[in-house]
């Protein structure tokens, strides 16, 4: 058994939950089995935003296939 | 005076903030004299938990009676 | 084009999201140009605090004038 | 000549050499040109496993090709 | 649910791997629920010990009953 | 031969090597076998001491009976 | 909006800069979207090169599609 | 004698070097005595800049007037 | 409540704790409301001080004014 | 008493452990008083070796002569 | 102008102070030109002495002779 | 096969990479075999230099020979 890591980053307006789960969903769409993720950072990008963009940076770890 | 610190990792099915407040919880069950808590960490299980698991990793500290 | 880092933290008894807004409030109340934010650490103090307060320490990275 | 780096964790029931090999051998099967490889982290999972599963989580380093 | 971590040195003549599963026996002797273990630091001790003492810091997390 | 790391932070009001005393002393008084001593970090509190009370947070390294 | 992250290690028998930007000239020719980018590391070869190999390891941030 | 230490991002279109000097210029026109400067981090701004853009975050140190 | 972190560096020809208080000294001289002070980093300056110049880089959290 | 650290990576085409011990053998060589020796990184030479060469970088902890 | 920068270990039963001190008169009784010392940690050996023994690890940069 | 690594720090009034290789060419004067260089930090030096004096801390990694 093998697992794979990457690394990304979800953005949200609302809140660091929803970034964190924004990039998530995004790991599980493309990818199966999906074991666990670790949040690396989090941030708030203001000057390119209409509004303020939380953002969360996770590092994601999936099993590869046989 | 003296402190000691201690490390739990909560959980919770909602957010970082309630999996966090799940560890804080505990360790005022069980300690008297909590004074602060740093999170030093906060990741999602996703493949044993039927739902995402939050979980907030912190070190609480908590003054020793002398 | 020349940023400058300053270092702050906000603090909520509701969450760690209202203490990261608490302070990038306080920081585009004073400053001109913030462009982004990074949060250092989160915690929580209990001990000389009514209720659980939330703290968020961000670092603020606003564009100087010419 | 440009690298790239890739992040696998491999696992053995036996050793951390074990678990670092498995994740080699997996780099090797599915990337040409692999230069070297770095020790991240090394665990062991002890609840989910029939017996001690050593994790070696390795940094991959390969070239690309032109 | 919610977890406490540990931290343990295990000593071993032998390696590096006996060293770590010196310290996870005595783990799991006195604590219920061990689900991982993460390997923190590795070392060897030459000059109070007869032969080279291989030693492993690992941090235990386990379960805390309800 | 295993051994547990606890994590204690003394104080004093005058000096950092006093304050790393008063949690040696404190470990000492209850624990058997204390064998190193790591210092994790130092700091003065400032606003909730009469005077400044200076810290030592430390790891303190023991060996477990058998 | 989801961002990714990978790393690359470009070199340069010239300079830093140099090996940096023929790593993010490789993300551009065949990533779209590329953000920013990161220097985590600097280095020379000198035993299996001609003349000194400068070395950039960057992480590229860039945006994936919907 | 006590110093102060402040944390600047120079950026520049040519090369790090610029971008370091970039921000230590702006130090030198703004702060008397300044004695040294840490490089902390090298990175390419790319989405919102025409070319790229080279920044160096540096944390300056100058001397406070008695 | 917001709080502001500076980092300063005091210097004494005696020892580290006179090196932190003269760091703590000038932020009190110059800031209301300072809480607690972390020691970030110890040196000693030799070639260009007539004796040894002990050096304790501090950083000082202090709460701001509404 | 004063004590000196040197770092040394030791190499085996077999395993970490002997890695290690590679380098603890070659510093027993050359030094008097090897106290203790640090485990720093653990790494694996694909491209420039016949099989994969296992290295561990040590620093090794010796007590200097009056 | 070059220097090179070695790592000691001070050690003393008074103090931190006098532990950093050893190490800094040693470096300074077999070499020329030092310039600055850096602390890296502090600790305490408590097993292997008779009484407390500080010990201050160091590192020590000093000019090379062309 | 054994290396062992050392510390430099070069200089140069022009650049960063001048300065690495200040420290390069120093250690290829007195050392055999020098496999590959890390860089350790970058820095300026403004207080004591006439010009700014660009400094460039590396490790130095050569083989030991047998």
């Amino acid at each position: 058994m093998v697992f794979k890591k990457i690394t990304l980053i979800g953005t949200s307006s609302e809140s660091f939950d929803a970034a964190a789960d924004d990039a998530i969903d995004r790991a599980e769409d493309t990818l199966q089995n999906v074991h666990w993720v670790e949040v690396d950072e989090l941030g708030v990008e203001v000057a390119t935003a209409d509004e303020r963009e939380y953002q969360a940076e996770v590092t994601v770890a999936f099993e590869l296939e046989d």
